[in-house]
């Protein structure tokens, strides 16, 4: 039986993978590396990095191509499905191609594989398609720190104050989050930076990107006083780097 | 100055440490730890199992009494500020009587710091204790793999469906989280169960306890079907080792 890992990597600081994932990536024969263009070419030399330091020698990496995908579909959810299908199908040949049958393959992912992250899905699917060719595929999965303890911790903010509930959401949900769970958000993916028009100017912010690299930044504030320097420090580093990954507190007072 | 860290340590396989608190371990000299009784007799031996995993050969350990707590005020956030604020006097003498004037203390922390942690308020509490007295405190916060990771990894399960938001919650709130907010709950601090009185027969939950130490239990299913036993199991797993730490994710079908 073949063993997929699913091997949470943290938010980008080789320091913050666990004793596990290193374990885990040591122990593993073939790295499957999605790839999704030019822009992302940082964090693949993170990614490389990391198997440069902690990968057996005889590992091996095998790259496999994004598919194409509509951004901008009519039905939003069965898009995301239709991609991720014929990702799983692309990742379980590439697999098959390349581990024996009783070898192990591994997709590192950043932060913690379970938050706003498809590869539990994609390592379903992968089973599914395994099962359909009468194969067994073991599936592992180490978790990791994710991007919100790095924040809070380069912040030095509690995510919660005293017995309050936190809610995760997306830039693209945050307008909806009912009233009475708003009072300590977590916002992930917002190429928008929608707080500009669901927030408060007295509403507090922490606003992280590239957390865990070396091009880290926190800017924090009530959003009438860095709302615009948030939005267009974003904006800059965006254009400067090539790409972005950031995530931001927003907090009632 | 003297550095207080607070190292996230995860939430108890010393495998789920990651590489910086491991390093940042071993550079402590002095470890602070709370004395909570005799009930949490088995973590203290998992934290003591770490420190001398990576402590440093000199490294001492310094236990400070946990101050008295009523546990059913009149008013709750005010009694806990105090507790708070009794422990962070006493924390912060037993530094300044073990640290030497350039040296470092810690605080192992489960989880992560700053999440349903007092640790960085109590932080910011020592850090102001010393300033009155007119000294320097610096922190540093280690961020760690959370209890959700563990039980989402151990489960399998991501903690929320493409693009779905999450709230985090405590058993105290539950009852009072807004609707539309409740598709996926992770509930925390849960002596009682609460999601009997709040949960449909048909939602999904899956529990975890002692997630990865020796005991981990998982149970996932329908809370019609799995709600009783989960009960059950927590109340004998309790009596049987003394103590419990447990989460639950609970989903809207």
């Amino acid at each position: 039986m073949r063993t997929l890992r699913l091997i949470g990597i943290g938010p980008g600081d080789p320091n913050l993978l666990t004793l596990a994932a290193v374990d885990a990536i040591a122990a593993t024969d073939v790295f499957l590396l999605i790839d999704k263009g030019a822009s992302t070419g940082e964090l693949a030399d993170i990614r490389r990095d990391m198997l440069t330091r902690f990968a057996g020698s005889d590992h091996r990496e095998v790259t496999v191509p994004d598919p194409p995908r509509d951004r901008d579909p009519a039905d939003y959810d069965a898009e995301v499905r239709r991609w991720h299908g014929e990702r799983a199908r692309r990742l379980y040949a590439a697999l098959t191609g390349s581990v024996p049958a009783d070898g192990s393959a591994a997709i590192l992912v950043w932060g913690d594989p379970a938050l706003y992250d498809s590869s539990m899905r994609l390592a379903d699917d992968m089973v599914a398609t395994a099962a359909a060719a009468g194969e067994l595929l073991d599936v592992e999965v180490i978790p990791g720190v994710t991007s919100v303890s790095a924040l809070t911790a380069s912040a030095r903010v509690p995510v919660n104050r005293i017995g309050e509930p936190i809610h995760i959401t997306t830039g693209r949900r945050l307008a909806q989050t009912p009233v009475g769970a708003d009072r300590n958000q977590v916002v992930m993916l917002d190429a928008h930076c929608t707080f500009r028009e669901t927030a408060n100017a007295d509403d507090l912010i922490w606003w992280g990107a590239y957390l865990g690299t070396d091009h880290e930044v926190v800017i924090a504030g009530e959003v009438g006083q860095v709302g615009e320097q948030i939005a267009a420090t974003r904006e800059r580093l965006r254009a400067e780097y090539g790409w972005i990954m950031d995530i931001y507190l927003l907090r009632k007072p």
